[in-house]
């Protein structure tokens, strides 16, 4: 079923057109919510279309920039073409394409990084003021108008809502049988007029399988046929993999003692190549009947399904390799009913995440040896990709774990610094590093008690000796001006940083 | 109603004993969790007995020290005299005695800072540990047996629970109508198995009014007549009226542009002068039927419900000055079924907060340019108070609003600094900055948007230029390094700090 096929709502067909058609609805200055999370559900004609007619008004002289809030991070035809054109002006929450983020850290391109748990609300909040048009990628439209979308949902419930114009891109590449996965509940409500969301187990359903909007706001649509980003993970590598034994070992360790059971609790894993490598490890641990509530399910989250050791899963995008996509459309009729993809405001709510009490593993750029993590930033200016829906489980979940090899760079970068260049989850909210040195678990414990362990169970053995003496050293300054409760020397605290910037490297030579 | 007489439960009254007897369960090492909530609802005189038991025991040579885990800070005669006595060997999650803080700072007692709602669920998840006796103080006991709490719950109902025993103070200097005034629910219960909390609107009842448990746990009553800390809050000065008219004119910018309604949404107030001089200003501002859900009710909010113009209000402690602590007496039966007082998780639910819409309102000890606040450390390493509540609020609320005079100690100290010195609520959480000399409305902004308004907004002019210079050397530098999402000098960033601890001035002379 391709193409006119996947639009089943005689009237809508009418509104078929081009994409260079549709981007004459896309004005300067316009805030758009396009849809795409993680490499998935994003615009594969619009953006491209866009970009031409921003080139052509930049040539001719004129100003054409747009405001883009995304769910997240979506691919090089969308975020890539946008950036590349300069077409962007402003961009929200999280991003992860190359010309963008180059933009971003040219100072041409406005970026707020937010909490992904946020976005929705904010929007209908009016933080961000007047959303103008909505552009949506789909895998049909039913008889009744209403929207199937694709391998992600991300933000697309409150656009269609926020948005006075809708654009929809039907891809008949996506499989037909996505339709009935997805759970979209229309609107949470503006306090004080909340429910509770009743998410009572990771794998209730409350809403519908469509997304709907008024029928008169859909003013174009785009027949496409492209796949989504697929980009390839990394074979784990010994490094990913002890990293993994560790978590496990700690997961078997807590089963063990009681307090937790076998099945653990709902798993969410942050994306890359790490946390998929701990994914691969559950594949031979000892436990079963696995749950998944996450934002992005990937490669490694979906043969725990497909081999039976997860039970179900629940997330608000699809983010697999060539091969796993392959895999999923070879098994959709098993998984279906075993997969769920919701709204992000679902997926990321602390009160969900809270109540469920998900297991957050996410990865980072550096930890500090006092258990700050930096997430985002570069040597604390540079932007990397933003802060996604870390923080949603950072601070909601039962555990929050942070992981990272211990060096970077062939080593020139310590992920365990004195003092972490940007903090995106303060000491309050990280409770365990784990690199492949080792773990530390920090729950209960003061500044002082969480860097001793961080520098001698997680650091790299070339930065040991350095962290053990910046530490004793900032104690000894701090026993004399009486500030030992996070002992820093405050000339010394970014110095690895800026000798990184100077010499290309941390270690001092 | 006076001393044995509020025991009504006739088994109980054999437990009845002196400070000293009581203080004979507490050994060495022990873990206690102590009922206190922003000095309301702390014991009055175990921790005196068994301050001098630690110097009696230290004194003959033998090791002692208690784990104290309380609700958030007591006073001088808990806090302080315990610290004072060397008998606190850790404790969490908050708290604000002078003694006790010198003891952190200097190295004696560990400390962790936590969120004061991951508290009741960390204990109950047993990341503190075993506990071994609860202290709790009550203003009386039911014929059944229940226990009626005082001015503060805080974690009392975990406690209760988690303990091997209990020590219960009842203080006869606790008004008897107090009885009634309180919601508690006993257990939350642990993932997976838990439900959503049933409050849908910010007064809504879903407990019983009374503390309980196992009777046989209970092995010692205490019978007292000692009033709560009450400290006097400084009058509002014309630099706290500043900083109030300005959040009351954004509140009254948002009824009028119909994104508020009049009667805004439940209100947070921090702890301190400023949030009670914030409260104050509400008196007269054209807002009626407000609603209050915060962590502690002070002086500013409990004059908004006698005057009228706030309706109901939840909190989890009642902290006034002594002249409040008259006005509440006097009025008690008009205010009985207006104030609620929970258990600190629930006031403290991001479930709870986020659904609610609450507005949070918070002080800080500085903010830096890009948005980042301080709410716990002086100059990077010495303890103040601790982040308590504000975490919860901040992240969770609809608006999250950080308040500070823009300098302090004379104006030797700028609140509007390069880069905090100390990491507690990140850019990617807080909404406003107002200081006397403006509002930072920060908002969809980029880091650079942020930069600007913060500083033109809302630093002192003393420090302005100096800002200015920082931030267009920091974007001169970070554009030569492509940096330029978070412009920065990482060699100066902490300067200023480090100035100050040098000269005692952030001023350059």
């Amino acid at each position: 079923m391709s193409g006119i096929q996947r639009i089943r709502h005689e009237g809508l067909k009418n509104k078929i057109m081009s994409a260079e058609a549709a981007a004459d609805f896309i004005q300067d200055g316009m805030t758009l919510g396009i849809t795409g999370f993680t490499g998935a559900g994003y615009p594969k004609a619009l953006p491209t279309a866009i970009a031409n007619k921003a080139k052509a008004e930049h040539s001719a002289g004129r100003s054409f920039g747009i405001n883009m809030i995304t769910g997240a991070s979506t691919a090089p035809e969308c975020d890539g073409v946008l950036a590349e054109a300069g077409a962007i002006k402003f961009r929200s929450p999280f991003q992860s394409d190359p010309n963008l983020r180059n933009g971003i850290n040219a100072g041409d391109i406005s970026y707020q990084d937010m909490h992904l748990s946020h976005v929705e609300q904010q929007i209908r909040q009016g933080f961000y003021g007047k959303f103008d048009v909505a552009i949506i990628e789909a895998s049909g439209i039913t008889e009744e108008g209403k929207i199937i979308p694709a391998m992600g949902i991300g933000h697309a419930n409150e656009v269609l809502k926020a948005c006075d114009k809708v654009i929809i891109e039907v891809n008949d590449a996506q499989n037909a049988l996505l339709e009935g996965m997805h759970d979209v509940v229309y609107d949470i409500g503006m306090p004080p007029h909340r429910k509770p969301i009743n998410i009572i187990g990771s794998f209730d359903r409350i809403g519908t399988p469509y997304l709907e909007c008024d029928l008169d706001k859909i003013v174009a649509i785009v027949l496409t046929s492209a796949s989504d980003r697929n980009s390839k993970f990394a074979e784990p590598d010994d490094v990913s993999k002890r990293i993994a034994a560790q978590i496990i070992d700690f997961f078997d360790h807590e089963v063990k003692a009681g307090r937790l059971s076998k099945n653990l609790l709902p798993l969410q894993s942050g994306v890359g190549n790490v946390a998929n490598a701990v994914m691969a490890g559950l594949l031979d641990a000892p436990f079963d009947d696995l749950l998944g509530y996450t934002e992005v399910l990937q490669d490694g989250m979906l043969d725990l399904i497909i081999a039976g050791k997860m039970k179900t899963a629940s997330a608000t995008a699809l983010s697999f390799s060539p091969d796993a996509l392959q895999r999923f459309n070879d098994n959709i009729e098993f998984l279906r009913d075993k997969i769920i993809l919701r709204p992000m405001e679902y997926t990321n709510n602390p009160e969900v995440i809270r109540r469920l009490g998900v297991i957050g593993m996410n990865a980072m750029i550096e930890a500090d040896i006092y258990g700050n993590v930096n997430s985002t930033h570069i040597m604390g200016t540079k932007m990397m990709n933003g802060i996604g829906g870390s923080g949603d489980f950072t601070r909601n979940g039962f555990f929050s774990i942070y992981v990272s090899p211990s060096v970077a760079k062939g080593g020139a970068i310590s992920a365990i610094v004195p003092m972490v260049s940007h903090h995106d989850h303060t000491e309050h909210d990280v409770m365990f590093i784990v690199t492949e040195q080792g773990m530390a678990d920090l729950r209960g414990k003061s500044p002082s008690q969480r860097a001793k362990l961080i520098i001698e169970n997680c650091s790299h053995p070339d930065y040991r000796d350095m962290l053990r003496d910046y530490y004793d050293r900032a104690e000894a300054l701090s026993k004399k001006l009486g500030g030992l409760h996070t002992p820093h020397i405050l000339t010394e605290a970014l110095s690895w940083h800026q000798r990184f910037v100077e010499t290309g490297d941390m270690r001092i030579k």
